[in-house]
């Protein structure tokens, strides 16, 4: 895991450091890339690919980089003060206190733009190159991450229904972490059938990932998230824990774990170590 | 020219009316998107195409559209209170000022992302939809118009010398002027060293912009410009205008789009009038 971690980070820090960019800029946007992110988009999507027998090539750790940028991005524009408003990330300061809100609205505009020249920089063939472009593209914009924010932000003070909940999280959250999968899937050129699998996998943990979210917001301290608890019951938000009781989620979230596996189990990778790895680290809360 | 706008328009109008989006962000984005720009940079890549003999099919008013996505989420982020705070743009209230600051984030974050979704889906080569993306990711993120809008943000209240003024636009307004030039060779297949031809003739054309800019916002009235003019001198920013006065801007401007005329005549392009009436519009002062 610590070498596609690694080989990751050096793409993404050489980006901003190789190249003649506004230092100011190049700054804002390393410091928030390099604030010790857990990589799991990346992650993911490696070892996807290795689960499919692909050997990673610097092209891959490209595409992972690409998907880091634009989740590094979003989580920059969340933090703004005429957003969710949070002072800290990862136990740093969010982007704007560190630098200023002007800084940060361009820094996120860096990391959702200059992914896709990365992308179609890879050396990889046009057409994978083209269908990385679209999904990526589809898991980030109107149809996916930026739709499920401003869903969230409207929602804020409203009661939800569960299925309200699960459309919110689903673009907000489940698109994003479809990516790995169906991007594994375009450079393993897999099936028709095997691509919607690998969709419904990322749905699934997506959604088990936010229940976590949900769940370590009212069960973890500062130290431990990195960020401020407590904040989903400050802002009434409605969450999976307001909606079902802790204990609830907790069984909801083992019980899409063990969907997730399940449907790894059928697909036709061969090499699932890695990837079961990441799985069994979301059980943990 | 008309056609030009009306199908480019379309595009833009169509994305977001007819896909399953929160209607509040797409609002958002279809309020900027259709409120009366003046299209200079589809129609310059339109009218390049002509030139070139290219016959005009529904993927080249896609590609026109992606470029005035982009070029319309710049304009909402860069009026944000934090960063240039205008009230008005192109005579109606700018997007924050209609909705909200959060939506207004929003909106330009999907009008960033969206358009690699409409490029990916564009019928041309997958060839040479890598290259459009990467041009068009060049000309936008920490390349381009970002990093030019951070040296502009970070130089106000600071005396300029015309290298580090010319700089600044050449960043901010000349890469995404560029990329309609750049963007028509790529799609005529054109040599590389007309390539780099067609680059320098957007690069001048991008800097005549902008001292033209930097005039109207002395001599035209609120009516005229649809923004606040004299903006420039209440932020004491060095502009053109400010440095050489404001009939020496004038010469050089004429000097520019003259410059800008003969690299044309050199081209391989066969049917100028379109692109030569366009840069004869940016006469009129």
């Amino acid at each position: 895991m610590n070498t596609k971690i690694k080989k990751t980070e050096e793409v993404l820090e050489n980006f901003y450091k190789n190249l003649k960019f506004p230092s100011h800029l190049a700054q804002a946007t390393t410091y928030s890339l390099m604030a010790g992110g857990k990589r799991i988009r990346p992650l993911l999507f490696l070892s996807m690919l290795e689960a499919y027998k692909i050997e990673l090539k610097p092209a891959h750790f490209e595409v992972a980089a690409a998907l880091e940028m634009i989740h590094t991005g979003s989580l920059i524009h969340d933090d703004l003060p005429a957003m969710d408003n949070d002072d800290y990330r990862r136990g740093k300061w969010t982007n704007h206190k560190k630098f200023d809100e002007a800084t940060a609205i361009l820094a996120g505009d860096s990391l959702f733009l200059d992914p896709y020249f990365v992308l179609a920089s890879c050396d990889l063939p046009a057409q994978n190159v083209v269908s990385l472009v679209k999904e990526l593209a589809y898991a980030s914009g109107s149809f996916g991450m930026v739709a499920g924010q401003i869903l969230d932000m409207d929602c804020e003070k409203k009661e939800l229904n569960r299925s309200e909940i699960e459309e919110i999280h689903q673009l907000k959250t489940g698109r994003m972490l479809t990516f790995p999968f169906v991007a594994a899937g375009i450079l393993a050129n897999v099936s028709e059938t095997e691509l919607i699998q690998l969709r419904q996998i990322g749905e699934k943990l997506g959604l088990a990932f936010q229940i976590r979210d949900d769940i370590l917001d009212v069960t973890r301290s500062f130290a431990e998230l990195g960020k401020t608890p407590g904040k989903d019951i400050i802002e009434e938000k409605s969450t999976y824990v307001s909606l079902l009781g802790l204990e609830a989620a907790k069984t909801q979230l083992l019980c899409l774990l063990t969907e997730v596996k399940n449907a790894l189990s059928v697909l036709t990778i061969v090499n699932q170590s890695d990837i079961l790895l990441l799985v069994k680290n979301l059980e943990q809360i």
